[in-house]
């Protein structure tokens, strides 16, 4: 199946929309906009209607689209078989591993975490690791090898996708070029896939998340590292070098603070994380009663730890030094996005990532960071923009990297290959 | 004719590809990859060879493709029938008004160029002018009515694109919704469609300019005013309201001068041609030597003009402060697109605009600009980045607008539907 994956990919790539056949749009249409009557598909494909039914038969033959049961319903509706297969998304973090059995929806049916320290161990080691969680949720899931459809993996790095390995990741040591996908192929007998963990969180929100329906958008994280995925008319747009989305290192206005990238100012090392752990350590030092926290000080003293974490702690308590430092990097990160806002004119930025904080915090992260963009784009570009904390929480990178393999293994290239195959 | 282009463009937009005709298809690959062999058709496509041969038969009937002669060529090469029609495609500017009529192609077959004070006459009169320019055009050529497939506009503001009107344009005051396509459709029995100048110059690069063949690029015009074009996987990228690529009101690092959008230090009040102009003018004044320009001086002495172009021309004879004014102009704008690099990661840059000048000027200006984006991108984001001049120079709004109204009128559904009526 990875052979006929990717020669499917390339012949697509080669010929544009031309090798799409009918039976692969109709599947698409059904996974993006179902559940469908057979007129709905006739009206949305602009197909005849006898060619539509004609292709639903071999599509529900194969088992790959079924019946959505609706009491009074008079009406078949048709929608994706989400049971007919499984797949498994990851997410490499760098302090936890995430493995996730889905169904063909890329519903949660399963999961797994476990520790990590991806500064310390090498891509041997975690694939290791990973693979072992992959068995464990097959096993309890009691998928057979085979029924396994594919494996998407979300890394925090930039990644050449189509060669499926990760290029120069400055927090993943010993990474760079590292057989990623071949790899676990090989152990797995299945297409692996393998993209940067933002773009993967991005196509997560896309299919499940707060961005469904959004025709482009972006999503943006905000945690140790800052990073954006694009989704432009639907589809991820990764760049020249997958590099597209990269806004950890945009040069702020006026700082200097020096990057481990070589540069100076860089938002990351103004707002993110790391960042934020610095200035929390500082906040429970100072004497000075302006930027004092008092809630870090006693943290501090009972020798807990003082980090991002703590100050979305601190601010959820109402810890005024805390609030102010959350606000400072919403408003930090709002001053990028907001000439990414002129550039780019999403209608929709959806905003994940541990800084970014849950509840009542979140909120007040998300009111900075909006007024930052309100205040410096041009009321064109915000006329209808709406900003959204994302809906999937710690799940995010593992849906999505579950979307990413559904999005290659059930293209419609794919799909017309499999039901040639089948019928 | 408008309204058949208009319900397929709703039924395109409603389908996806769905309502794509295979006829479509093989005219689109002819139109973007032509002169090709019915066996290229064929590898491109994935279509069966008997389909290809078909359709070539039916699109050779309509006179939309005809062989391509070549000296002791094998195998018959298709083409478009450049000849078999005629677009206009018309440049509004602030100080001209331009039209040219172009074949199938987008080459330039006649072209009339009048002057303009946009911000003084209203858009009646303007277009009263555009269509005595398109008549002309059309009675030089001897085009008659019907044989005019469409014309396409680029004015200077954000464009409501589906519905053919400028969205409150701040350089076009009393065309703020103005039914500029309606208009124009009425005078002349032809799809009309309108867009920004800048991603309209953006498309006419992308078929005719130096971005032939780039996935995805960026436009980016440095003239009186500031902006750039988006081109993603081939198409242009308008953002939700049409107001992707405006980066003149981007906010520019440390400048705090006031910029009649009510902002401060946007990107176009520091380094557009406005801002030039008044630098010039100081330049000329000052007696402060590190900052005096005696080309300018002796200009205003002689009470020639003192504005961009003079600091171009002065620049061009050596003016060391003609050429530091530039200079700052091109690290200014650099400074924005690295930003923009980081973002979007273009494999290529192309750079327009009378600020930007020609020969070379025009090459110290771009080397100023390479320089910031250089600097302050990632070394992954401008691995590959090639930032170039535009080769179509004053021409490259005409051209855009015609290639804006020949993506449109033959777009694959309309071919499809040209092709039924005629065979």
């Amino acid at each position: 199946m990875r052979d006929a994956s990717k020669s499917a990919a390339r012949a697509a790539a080669a010929a544009g929309s031309g090798a799409t056949a009918t039976v692969g749009r109709i599947f698409k249409v059904v996974r993006d906009r179902g559940p469908l009557a057979a007129s709905d598909i006739v009206r949305l494909t602009g197909l005849a209607k006898s060619t539509v039914s004609v292709h639903l038969d071999r599509l529900r033959a194969a088992g790959l689209v079924k019946p959505d049961v609706l009491p009074g319903g008079k009406r078949e509706r048709l929608k994706v078989a989400a049971n007919v297969g499984s797949v498994v998304g990851i997410d490499v973090g760098q302090t936890h591993l995430t493995a996730a059995l889905c169904d063909l929806e890329a519903v949660v049916l399963d999961r797994r975490r476990v520790p990590l320290a991806l500064r310390r161990q090498g891509p041997g080691e975690v694939l290791d690791k990973a693979a072992a969680l992959v068995a464990d949720l097959c096993r309890r899931a009691g998928v057979a090898r085979g029924q396994l459809l594919g494996i998407g993996v979300g890394v925090p790095g930039p990644v050449d996708f189509a060669r499926g390995v990760p290029v120069s990741p400055p927090v993943m040591p010993g990474w760079d070029r590292f057989p990623v996908t071949t790899r676990l192929a090989k152990r797995f007998g299945c297409p692996v896939f393998l993209d940067n963990d933002v773009n993967v969180m991005a196509l997560g929100e896309r299919d499940r998340g707060v961005a469904q329906g959004a025709d482009s958008f972006l999503f943006v994280k905000i945690g140790t590292g800052i990073g954006a995925g694009l989704v432009v008319h639907g589809e991820l747009y990764r760049g020249a070098k997958g590099a597209a989305g990269d806004i950890g290192h945009v040069g702020l206005d006026g700082s200097t603070a020096a990057c481990p990238c070589g540069n100076r100012g860089c938002l990351e090392v103004v707002a993110g994380g790391a960042a934020l752990e610095a200035q929390a350590r500082a906040a429970a030092r100072t004497r000075d009663p302006a930027r004092r926290s008092r809630y870090l000080a006693a943290r501090a003293a009972q020798r807990k730890p003082v980090d991002a974490a703590a100050v979305g702690l601190g601010a959820a308590a109402g810890d005024e030094a805390c609030v102010a430092l959350l606000m400072d990097s919403g408003r930090a990160v709002g001053s990028v996005l907001a000439k990414l806002v002129n550039f780019f004119n999403p209608s929709l930025i959806v905003v994940g990532g541990g800084v970014a904080g849950e509840g009542g915090v979140g909120e007040r992260y998300l009111a900075s960071l909006r007024e930052a963009i309100y205040r410096r784009s041009t009321p064109l570009a915000t006329a209808d923009l709406v900003v959204k904390r994302t809906a999937l929480g710690e799940d995010c990178g593992v849906v999505g990297a579950a979307v990413l393999v559904l999005d290659e293994v059930l293209s419609h290239q794919n799909v017309s290959k499999l039901v040639g195959r089948r019928t």
